[in-house]
């Protein structure tokens, strides 16, 4: 983790982090135009996908210390839509941003093996160790237990990655099984200690472990919470803006170093262009006002 | 699930899915030979796994109703293994097959969106809907709660899919989380109730619904009381064979009507020549001596 915390102080404590969840309906008409139409539509969907993000990525990498694409995005355009989706991590990472890849994968222990490797591992061909996409960090969900998230840690150990296990998630139903009571202790409190044991033995210089926790913004009591409990788990806070979430909320999930967390934001950097007088050519200015905005927001609430 | 329950009646009522979950270690060493060493190493193993596949296939496809791709195994070789995944399931439907994949998905509402977009939906692509990958089923992960899951259903629902929601999964430490007690009742209970009710609106001419449940064979008293709990829920079931599940195990998730369930079997068939007098070159043969064997082990044991 401490790479990624090293980048946050670099870019003067920036607690930022790049959603980069493209839609076509968030590129502007311009990009599209020059792209779509081609013979294989999922072809030319994914170069209009990457030219939005290269842009985006150029506008933010000397200010922002990290970018998450959510795999989804790239999955729904199929095998081209996966090509632009590692484009776009070798190109964050050749600028020097830290890279998240949103995948919360999960599943019982080999399969779990085969995941790790895709992400944060190395894939054995013929005796040679390969990596298949080579992100920094991802995020794993914990439903299967222990078994299934010990072949993330271990990768995470021997290849200095992150790791971020869904504890307590951002969206309205949530609480459906994370917040349900069993002996006076709520499911992501158990998911919480469970992370938290999981990552004793790989605090790093800055205090926080290789292996953090997704805790959304829009639940600020539970973040509360949940930083007094994990003093060595860094978060990944999703919610923040279009969600709901607000500064002061998300402010909860820091230290008194302003550290110990990392807060996406997707549409509303992705999307800035569409709000004030920008013209859509101005996109990736857009994006950068509104991830400078975001940055002098969460730290003035941040003591 | 109409259509994977007539295909399962049409195959003698085989309850068999073959898990296409294929490392390098599994495939013979004449296939690998063929293709390894090429430059590119991802593209070698992805043609030695769908040689392999493609082999099983062809020695599956008329006794056994579906095959189920475990995503792992292919995201853990890249872009080629991808595209692998992709020629695998096309082929297989060709051959008349269902297919299940397993990717266990699971994500807030708008990226559970696409997610089944990708995976049982459609992509629109500047107008046009166009599929990016084409399974007749997927499983996912229920840890988010029902917003996650709504998108999938709806997807099913639509498009004539079906979705498997994870409900008690076969692996050690599946009950972490799951086996947990809240009010008296489990969450595996919880999540099965949710599944449900999920399923209620699409039950089918033969009693199920396009929602169903993976319920592992490792635990055979909660397959028995889900199957009395989830009478309009089909089960796929993990765990038979390698991971110690029995047939008298499995046949506790069957109906009267010897239906109610998919058994998958991925070690056990695809690697059925590594056991006893055959030659490598009849990995095809052998798998589908254990694929009658396993249906007869299975059918045997259901009432």
């Amino acid at each position: 983790m401490d790479k990624l915390i090293e980048a946050i102080i670099a870019k003067d404590y920036n607690p930022t982090v790049a959603g980069l969840d493209p839609k076509l309906d968030y590129v502007p008409e311009f990009i599209l135009k020059k792209h779509l139409g081609a013979d294989d539509p999922f072809a030319g969907a994914a170069e209009a996908l990457f030219e939005f993000n290269k842009t985006l990525i150029d506008c933010l990498y000397d200010i922002v210390p990290a970018v998450k694409p959510q795999s989804a995005y790239y999955e729904m355009y199929g095998i081209e839509g996966l090509k632009c989706l590692k484009r776009t991590m070798d190109y964050a990472q050749s600028k020097g941003m830290y890279v998240i890849l949103d995948v919360k994968r999960g599943d019982i222990g080999a399969t779990a093996e085969a995941y790790s490797r895709a992400y944060i591992g190395k894939t054995d061909i013929g005796g040679k160790a390969v990596r298949a996409f080579g992100p920094d960090g991802i995020t794993v969900n914990p439903y299967l237990g222990t078994d299934g998230l010990k072949p993330f840690v271990k990768d995470a150990e021997e290849n200095d990655k992150t790791v971020f296990v869904l504890v307590k998630t951002s969206n309205p139903s949530s609480g459906e099984l994370q917040d349900l009571v069993v002996d006076g202790e709520r499911i992501y409190e158990k998911t919480a200690a469970l992370v938290r044991g999981l990552g004793e033995t790989s605090v790093g210089a800055h205090g926080y472990s290789n292996i953090g926790a997704v805790v959304g913004a829009t639940y600020p009591e539970q973040l509360k919470e949940l930083r007094e409990k994990m003093p060595n788990t860094f978060f990944l806070v999703p919610g923040y803006g279009a969600q709901g979430g607000r500064a002061e909320d998300v402010a909860l999930a820091f230290d008194k170093n302003r550290l110990g967390a990392i807060v996406n934001s997707s549409r509303g950097i992705m999307c800035a262009y569409k709000k004030g007088d920008w013209r859509p050519e101005q996109f990736g200015e857009a994006a950068r006002a509104e991830a400078v905005r975001m940055r002098d927001d969460i730290l003035s609430h941040v003591k």
